[in-house]
């Protein structure tokens, strides 16, 4: 984390407990400080190890200084985005910045006391060929990954954070900054998953991994995206071969395209799946994945449904704490000691306001079964 | 489907879309016809293939009557819960029921045109013995499978549903009723998971299903329940294996216990890998189970995420019209046509008003990037 800020420091990788970020930040559409401390506050009381800010509208550098003052988990940005956002403040475009300038912004969001930057150094002109042979549903699906592609076509240059990539090294050294390598190639489709731009990115993400080992900074690398349920295996031992095992920070997956409004849930189901075969950190996606920026609420559910496939990744990987805490939530369940079940489960006030909204006349019982309670039952016939 | 009913007949089973299911019913403490009717209507609009009416409370025959006249689906009943209820208005319990009292009441429901049945067939003596020896934290969950042994253990005597298994079968033919071979023993914790009083019914309910292809009556097979994520491809095999290929028809499975409020989440992920794996059929959970009786916005709930785990499924396991739902969608989503891709998903009413909530100032694109639309920078850099 880096060495200017104070929070609490969050380890990811193998042997630790899978972890969970949430995004938060502007768009130009929507951009209020208010709203932005919501969501973070919402996205921390919920559980998550992690935020991202991602905004691209209001007052930027204000927003995100607000927000690393506030945050007492370790808080990500994509500076790019804010590169693109003073080009425009500018009457420029983000095509017309320099490697130079780009830099500049990643200092000043390094300097700032970010602890984690997401940076698209992987789409090299060799990726971007590859991509253009692609016969892709949804082309390229992720913000920075379309500004740098573009940049790429109309300079007719090398990705300058790829072509400068010693210099950003030398940055996130000097602040203690950890790099997440970003996937801007990534499938947005289930069609698209696993095809060859994608993974000609993993591969050079896979060097740029090593580089970074051997100048002494952090370096994760961000994963998909949409993925069928049966290629999540395939994308995370692909992961950890190509990339010598750095940790792997995927967006979801989300398991099919046809939930828009749902995608919290589309994502637990990739998330659960990626954590158990050793994805490291998954990026929550929120109900209003797809139709538009998430309000605190939707923050909320996309922590809570992220920390459910995290943590369901890690009993079925054998973590034998994640397991210990199912084993207390089902004994006072087995106990009907329903107050303990609920103090002890993952969301304990929303679990108490269900509970409540049903109580049951009958003692000891929930309204699911009332006198009919198995768990009861069960006491009389095994006699325990 | 019982030949007393007309409704469109469900398929399930291999090489077919994987089908959902949605318990409704009363409990002895909250036992409203016009909440059951309106839970009815909130599950099959949200796409529920089948409902199963487990009432235990309240004029339980006219419930079911009611449902049985107003639902456009295949209805299934545990006729066991209604022997119990029976029996207690007659000042009785239930172990002091005869056998011929609960076929009496299989009959009666199978006669009143139920399409389906569960019946907790497979817990037998041998059963239970495995299942004293077995160090369960969370004991029995299956109400039927409590009732039953509770009446075993009272009368010192075999499972009546196993022992006049011939009676049973022969009900069933006669009336057309496919039985579902309930799972008494199923785990109701990660802890209690694949242990062997499980198992010991799941051949029981093996030997079960041939009798009931010999006798020319349909039978499928129900499964747990509380299930680590690893654990989900073995109970599924095993199933296949030991029950000759017969549908196998899960409860979930949730893959963690410490979600309670979000259960409909943890089974989603259950269900969408079970569902992969080869489970033909699932049974949803809600995001009250655990806390209480769910309500129409509860069902509605757990209907669209249990859809959306078996479609998940559909498409891992190369189901090609799976996928082409989800090329349909994200052409749309490409094409930058939200309304069309709202129209196409799998909730286009809670996605309208989702979207509808967070209207863009920009043209053509979401609030989530506004201008900054990958979307539309990826045509820009593709020329598409």
């Amino acid at each position: 984390m880096n060495y200017r800020r104070s929070c609490r420091p969050v380890g990811i990788g193998e042997g630790l407990r899978t972890k969970v970020n949430a995004n938060i930040g502007t768009s130009p559409d929507r951009a209020s400080l208010k709203a932005e401390m919501a969501k973070l506050r919402a996205a921390v009381d919920a559980g998550a190890d992690t935020v991202m800010d991602l905004s691209t509208g209001g007052n930027i550098p204000g927003i995100r200084k607000a927000i690393l003052d506030a945050a007492a988990v370790p808080v990500g940005t994509v500076p790019l985005y804010e590169a693109a956002f003073q080009a425009r403040r500018r009457g420029k475009s983000f095509v017309q910045l320099s490697a130079r300038e780009m830099m500049n912004v990643v200092e000043e969001h390094c300097a700032g006391g970010v602890d984690f930057i997401t940076v698209h150094c992987g789409i090299t002109q060799r990726a971007f060929e590859t991509l253009k042979r692609a016969r892709r549903l949804t082309g390229v699906v992720s913000r920075g990954g379309s500004m740098l592609l573009e940049w790429m076509k109309r300079n007719e240059a090398e990705n300058p954070l790829y072509e400068y990539y010693d210099d950003l090294l030398a940055i996130a050294r000097k602040y203690r900054v950890c790099l997440s390598l970003g996937d801007g190639l990534r499938p947005g489709s289930i069609h698209d998953a696993g095809d060859e731009a994608q993974l000609s990115e993993l591969k050079a993400i896979g060097e740029l991994v090593e580089r970074a080992r051997r100048a002494g900074v952090m370096a994760i690398v961000e994963g998909p995206g949409h993925v069928p349920l049966d290629q999540i295996e395939a994308n995370v031992k692909l992961e950890k071969t190509t990339c010598h095992n750095a940790p792997f920070y995927v967006l979801g997956p989300l398991v099919t395209d046809v939930a828009c409004g749902h995608d919290h849930i589309t994502s637990a189901i990739g998330g659960a799946l990626a954590s158990f075969y050793g994805a490291d950190f998954l990026c929550y996606v929120t109900p209003s994945e797809h139709l538009g920026l998430p309000d605190a609420d939707d923050v909320r559910e996309g922590v809570i449904a992220s920390r459910i496939a995290a943590h369901a990744g890690d009993i079925a990987r054998g973590d034998r704490r994640a397991a210990a805490w199912d084993d207390r939530v089902s004994r006072s369940r087995a106990g009907l000691d329903w107050q303990g079940m609920i103090d002890a489960s993952l969301d304990p006030a929303h679990a108490r306001r269900v509970f409540k909204a049903r109580v049951s006349r009958t003692q000891d019982v929930c309204t699911m079964c009332g006198e009919f309670c198995a768990m009861k039952k069960s006491k009389i016939v095994l006699g325990s």
